[in-house]
């Protein structure tokens, strides 16, 4: 890797007891210390939340979507705007995926070829394709710090022969999107793992891609609906086929547990719709586990979502306010839920960062879910 | 009026051309510099803006209403919750209305006798009786600085004999509605003139709620479908039957137009739910006239929504992208258009008020429409 890489990874600790790894991601726009969750703003704006108050809740880093922003409004748009950062108002760190799994998402209207996918768009069923070519002209023009390598993600259960030949090809198309992307000065590509639940196709998929001397490395095809220890499992394998000193992301996962679960197996980058999905339906993360704003039972809770948090929402509002804005409807009820789930997680990896600094992550990780099961 | 009333009046200047005013409305959680726009938190919260950001657009009290809380979440949690100011984290003035204009709103599901209002909720049917105690119970409860005597509002085209029985019986109403009202060093009751557009009306209704001598008045019944010049005719008449000494609020009026021209008139106070509203729909205040922000012409432009505003919006977010915004449907859409239509209106009545206090009203009424015809 070049020293003028746009994005650096610096190890900073390693847990004594188990591969969790304190670190820090240098960007053009920002320092991001690791392990990070990445709160997701998909169509250019983290859903409900202000950038400022994105920013005051302790998030470094955002993911936005390729796939989106090339059909709404159109990445010359943002171009013409001065990228993404000024188009959003979000001067941090910025991730752009590639568009290969919303594309691999849509099922029927999608239809995969060797020189990409055509599909056709959810919003007016227009046609188009995404090659790997295609995806990183479009994520050099929205301009975010780290970009990713077209890929083709699989779903659970795969059979074999289609998990080998679509690792096979997320090599293929890597080594074009590798190709295609010149100003590595300015943004960094990382490549993407897949191999699905297979452990071999997934070394075979590693040496591949790690071959290529790129600035970090996703883990792709995971958390996409087998069980969760089957996750860990192969999680197990796949974190020690990529180089230690590059950031290591594993894409799609962001509830508490396999938060805690990818950061114990040495994994340093996450994101997730979760927090914010989960806020607009009224489901609140606490410290003891999920609450859902509706039930009845919070009509007269005056106490705040979780006495533990310090969010913004957690420090003016109660449960019995917020319960009613949820039931009346009111936009306010997002706003404020997805601030606090946001914050939530958000404070959970600062203080994995901090239990791996003080060498006592396991400690926390058990002090966490005692609490975290006790399903108030 | 007694001196230890909560909210009391104070005249600093009035126009020397017309019949404008500066004034100064002192409460008990702070001044409010008149003539105000009063922006509307119908269910405890300004729709899509945080108190924080509503508080820093300049607006000094907020609107909020009888009929929707008591409906839900219900008055008693609002005040277990240590009344409305807490409950939505709002420490500044409010005032809320009686939940008259919203009962006689919903048509063929209320009945009006001489006790009251007997109605079905918009929400789930249920059968409900609203009546001038029950209305201030209500507010009692929510506890805001100001609260608006129980009446009955004409629609416009309205009969003589309906609109006198109307007015006669508001009348009636706002003696049990002061009969009602103890603890008026905290919260102070606002009378409320009817008389449809008959002149002879309005003047008697005015004779009989002025002698009542309560802290302040409102006109009701306007802006009820009426041409606007009807409504501007009538105003000519009514601002005068009311005492110099006391706020006068111009119910339900929010549109730059009838701001201006209530204004010259001698109203001191006004609402709407137009600003936010409109947001939510993609209409956009400027200084230029209304602009819709989903035409496609705005999808490259890259100024703010108006050049000549200094909001959180403006200072931020072009019109490029808060047409993307609204054309995904974001929540944000709804969250940056209601910052800057609030502030629009915040700041033309802050113009307003400069402009009373230098003597030249009627030049800067000029100089606003002038440019605000420009239609761009």
């Amino acid at each position: 890797m070049k020293d003028n890489a746009a994005v650096r990874f610096q190890l900073l600790h390693t847990d004594p007891a188990t591969k969790a790894r304190r670190g820090r991601l240098t960007t053009p726009h920002g320092t991001v210390e690791t392990p990070v969750f990445m709160p997701v703003g998909t169509a250019a704006t983290v859903k409900a939340v202000k950038p400022e108050d994105v920013k005051a809740l302790g998030a470094e880093i955002l993911l936005s979507n390729t796939y989106h922003l090339f059909l709404r409004p159109g990445h010359e748009i943002v171009k013409e705007a001065g990228g993404l950062h000024t188009f959003m108002n979000w001067d941090g760190p910025i991730l752009t995926d590639s568009g290969g799994f919303q594309v691999f998402s849509l099922g029927a209207m999608r239809k995969i070829k060797e020189a990409g996918v055509e599909f056709r768009s959810h919003i007016d069923g227009g046609a188009h394709m995404l090659t790997p070519e295609k995806s990183i002209e479009i994520q050099n023009a929205l301009g975010a710090d780290i970009i990713m390598a077209f890929d083709e993600c699989t779903d659970y259960p795969v059979d074999r022969t289609y998990a080998e030949e679509a690792a096979e090809r997320t090599t293929r198309w890597l080594l074009r999107c590798k190709a295609a992307h010149r100003d590595t000065e300015r943004q960094s590509l990382f490549g993407i793992m897949q191999g699905g639940m297979y452990k071999d196709l997934r070394k075979r998929s590693a040496e591949q891609i790690t071959g290529m001397d790129l600035p970090g490395y996703a883990i792709g095809g995971l958390s996409v609906g087998e069980p969760k220890q089957m996750m860990y499992d192969i999680l197990d394998d796949c974190v020690d086929l990529l180089p230690a000193d590059k950031p290591r992301y594993l894409m799609g996962v962001g509830s508490p547990d396999a938060l805690f679960e990818g950061v114990e197996r040495g994994v340093d980058m996450f994101d997730c719709v979760l927090p914010t999905r989960e806020a607009r339906h009224g489901s609140v993360m606490t410290s003891r586990g999920d609450l859902n704003i509706k039930n009845a039972r919070y009509a007269r809770d005056f106490g705040p979502l979780d006495p533990e948090c310090d969010c913004y929402t957690c420090s003016h509002y109660s449960r019995a306010y917020l319960r009613h804005l949820f039931k009346s409807g009111e936009i306010m009820s997002a706003m404020l839920l997805s601030i606090h789930n946001l914050r939530f997680l958000t404070r959970t990896m600062e203080e994995i960062r901090q239990s791996i600094e003080d060498g006592r992550f396991l400690a926390f990780k058990e002090s966490f879910f005692s609490s975290w099961n006790a399903n108030e």
